[in-house]
């Protein structure tokens, strides 16, 4: 394995970034790229809570349907930020090298 | 490719699961894991808003680790509420099968 | 009253209650108040995003109508969850009893 | 004054701005304005997040000290802002003034 095999996010984020170019007319993904980073920031949020609430009212089918929510308004946001999934794989195992001791250390907000 | 490999964050989930069993003074995440599912709930939120404020002040450095951040928390968020990331990718996937305009039609909300 | 009076939320608090009985069809309070807690909580999320947005991208005016709009939802978040106004007046006032010194120790997350 | 008057608000915002003065290391206000708007955005979109979960999980006593939690952090941010309560008043005045129908006609979001 390496840091970039994330597969199905991988390949969704490949097929969401080649929808910036299409009709935002047609393509709600367009939409969202033209319309900027604080817009897909504020849509990703909006997930994040009813992934959250969705959670915390113990509506487990509903944590399903709203993590897919979340995390297409992830990958919207990383495209519309530069930012790869590459690097966040490599953030991720970076982290994950760290034993659970070091993890809680390096962990002192909340 | 199935639906199951997500590979980078499959194999976090199963680290992260395991550590369910571990002692909650020396791992976050077995703390987490015992706090319940609104804990991970309202820690998950709390990372999506900070993925999104750094997205909105154009912060790139720090949205790919609020990303990493978000993520964990929203794989602890699956195994606090029994959801496997199979079934997340697999809705995915469901999704990915319409088409750009599919998309849109079936997406009314804001 | 003036529009300067801070009884304006008790004053809009005791309108939107009235509003329950009203139809869902022609008035957004009572649809809200029909569709229970979660949506209301929902909504107050939402609102309270799009304030700290535009609180950090620095529109100020933006940040007058986000307000607004975070308020009118959490009057009628109370109302959908039965708190009244009076009851979070004496919460903030009890807090407010203690000097700068004591609201630090007793705050301590994050 | 009492502790049920709606005018809490405008006077809890005056002690809030003369604390801006104070010493980061006792006020917790003081170092909140310090840190900047973003930092008060980030905590009022953490305690609105808390009073949302509080409603959804129907804990009432916890709505009304999250309720508290979130104005105290919604004055500090329009303190960081430079917005004044005032003007949030006029705000929702105005609003009011519309009826109910025409408030759903102009609320066409979600």
């Amino acid at each position: 394995m390496t840091a970039r095999d994330g597969t199905m996010l991988d390949r969704l984020h490949a097929t969401l970034a080649s929808r910036g170019e299409a009709d935002p007319e047609t393509s709600y993904t367009a939409k969202l790229l033209r319309a900027g980073p604080e817009r897909a920031a504020q849509k990703l949020g909006e997930e994040a809570l009813e992934t959250a609430l969705a959670a915390a009212s113990g509506r487990r089918e509903r944590v399903v349907g709203e993590s897919a929510d979340l995390l297409y308004h992830l990958l919207v946001l990383w495209i519309a930020t530069g930012v790869t999934p590459a690097e966040v794989w490599e953030e991720l195992a970076r982290r994950e090298g760290r034993s659970g001791l070091a993890e809680k250390a390096q962990r002192p907000k909340s």
